[in-house]
């Protein structure tokens, strides 16, 4: 993707460094972040610098490979223990994302043998993840009927992955074979990642949208405004249930009632088919501050966090929900759209 | 109600002005405006100084009296004009409410007799806005079993009426009873009426409570955390379909999804029984300003506003959905709980 006319992927390696987007400043301030050491990177993962399935499993990824290359001087048993820790430490960063688990246990295997190895296996996940997201555009272009208009959830845009993105890879590919589509943004409180984030990338890739509020998405199913759904998702398992950004399920539920497609984008490297069922989705909790405080602009231009809420009321900021299979009417994966009761064909 | 142990109402008329509490302010700073004419009265609905059903009902029969004084040194003929002229606009502040519109005809049909007889009908309507959701509350308390967990949305409270309030009445109520209840509160994006008034309603109350995204309403549902719906209404038509806050049509497909029962609480006011069904509701459209900023206090405890999404980008803003008749378990009257089907018996 391109940010004023240069080309750019959310997070990539060179040497022992990781640079990566900075999320957390954006709509407003493009910055790249270079973590120098896997501690670091965890700490990008953990306070969302890099965010969305792909792009915290690239970083997991990329994160192993660094701490086998800082490992690489020690003796066998020290560097062992080394990565094993950082294995743990990478992986307890956010619970939800299956991508995270996937590529760390790769490249931590990979590392067994060198630290070469772990880089290797690291910039092939990434390698991989862009061209997983190039063929979903592909294959969820074709379920995009001219002048759609189309709702989505959070960013499952290229800032999400290392590159296109997955909810956003469809419409990208629509948008540039000239479909008239439509988008709705909704904000995605209380991260906002959809009024900063998918607005931002639909504006650079000059995509029509609007933004609403969370609230609005069922009124504009029941005035005929959303012709279908498309969302990404941090984990799906084997009977089909998703896990994905806090608000999806309310958004599925409410185009089942209006027969709305509802559709979920993903790679397969996002199944998690050791679980069976979403009851044994672990469920990220984040901090009560997303929700009582916001983060924008001021009228200096200056960035400034505001309380929005009652003072000394409190809050309660489960980060992701887990929609049922019953609900999906398709998943658009890199291997073409699979309906969720036919996974297990796939693996 | 009580803030800060001094007994309040949310509106009231005092000779020629009205009073009211600044909810633009709130929880941030507790004010009372004083508005000296109808022009300015009708302002502070327009910009919502005073909001919620019954607050705008209240205020617009205040603001018809009003105007009545004003034009009561005027010819006859004068007089007529002017009063007409002010009913229509009031009317034309906010379309949806409905009780706007009844309270504004009813004085204005006694401003034709003289101002004093507006006046007297502008503080009977506010009395029995009062008076309607204190019964509320009572009914409305029969269906809340103990130790429930109780999800609302937007503010139904004592700011959105007189005093007492609809949805939040029958809250205050088991609460006082000691029913051991929990309130979620939902944020209401995007102007934060649940994070900024019901919340603060709450505390005042003594109501356990917290503050969720409106995302987060169907995963709570899914996981067993929600009890019952209560929310208020703007307009209920003959047929039971009802408009509310943007948002509240979502949370009642969930529900319903969910098998939660969903009760509307509102006084006979509120009920628009000259319009059939839902589909010929106008719905009020606001200002885009409101989804892409947002107000909140700074670190030096000022009120500041925010840019909250991603610059260039456009928002669309409908400030109320309407949920249908099908998707409602009661709706909680000073009469006592109807069905929505039922709603021609009352009346």
């Amino acid at each position: 993707m391109k940010v004023d006319n240069k080309y750019y992927q959310t997070v990539w390696m060179e040497g022992t460094s990781i640079y990566m987007i900075e999320q957390n400043l954006l709509p407003f301030e493009f910055k790249i972040f270079e973590s120098k050491n896997y501690l670091q990177t965890c700490d990008a993962i953990k306070t969302m610098i890099v965010r969305g399935a792909g792009g915290v499993g690239v970083s997991a990824g990329f994160a192993m490979a660094q701490a086998s290359i800082e490992a690489s001087n020690l003796s066998k048993e020290k560097y062992n223990n080394y990565v094993y820790t950082a294995l743990k430490n990478i992986q307890a960063t956010r619970p939800t994302a299956q991508n995270l688990f996937m590529a760390s246990d790769k490249v931590y295997e990979k590392s067994l043998i060198s630290s070469e190895e772990a880089i290797l296996e690291a910039q092939k996940i990434a390698k991989e993840d862009a061209w997983a997201s190039k063929k979903i555009g592909e294959y969820g272009n074709e379920i995009i009927k001219p002048n759609s208009k189309i709702a989505t959830h959070c960013n499952a845009g290229w800032l999400a992955f290392v590159d296109y993105g997955t909810a956003l890879s469809p419409i990208y590919k629509a948008n540039k074979e000239g479909k008239n589509i439509f988008v709705w943004v909704d904000e995605t409180r209380p991260r906002s990642q959809g009024a900063r984030l998918t607005a931002w990338e639909l504006r650079n890739e000059n995509v029509p949208h609007k933004i609403i509020a969370d609230n609005a998405t069922a009124h504009l199913m029941s005035r005929g405004e959303i012709d279908l759904i498309i969302t990404g998702a941090d984990r799906i398992v084997a009977n089909g249930d998703t896990a994905n950004k806090i608000g999806t399920l309310e958004k599925a539920i409410a185009a089942n009632y209006y027969n709305i497609p509802f559709y979920i984008a993903a790679p397969t490297s996002t199944f998690d088919i050791k679980t069976k069922t979403g009851k044994d989705i672990i469920i990220e909790e984040r901090s009560e501050d997303e929700i009582l405080y916001q983060k924008g602009v001021n009228s200096d231009n200056k960035i400034e966090k505001i309380l929005v809420a009652s003072p000394g009321s409190r809050a309660f900021n489960p980060a992701f929900d887990v929609t049922p299979a019953e609900l999906i009417t398709g998943i658009i994966t890199e291997k073409g759209i699979i309906k969720p009761e036919n996974i297990s064909e796939i693996f």
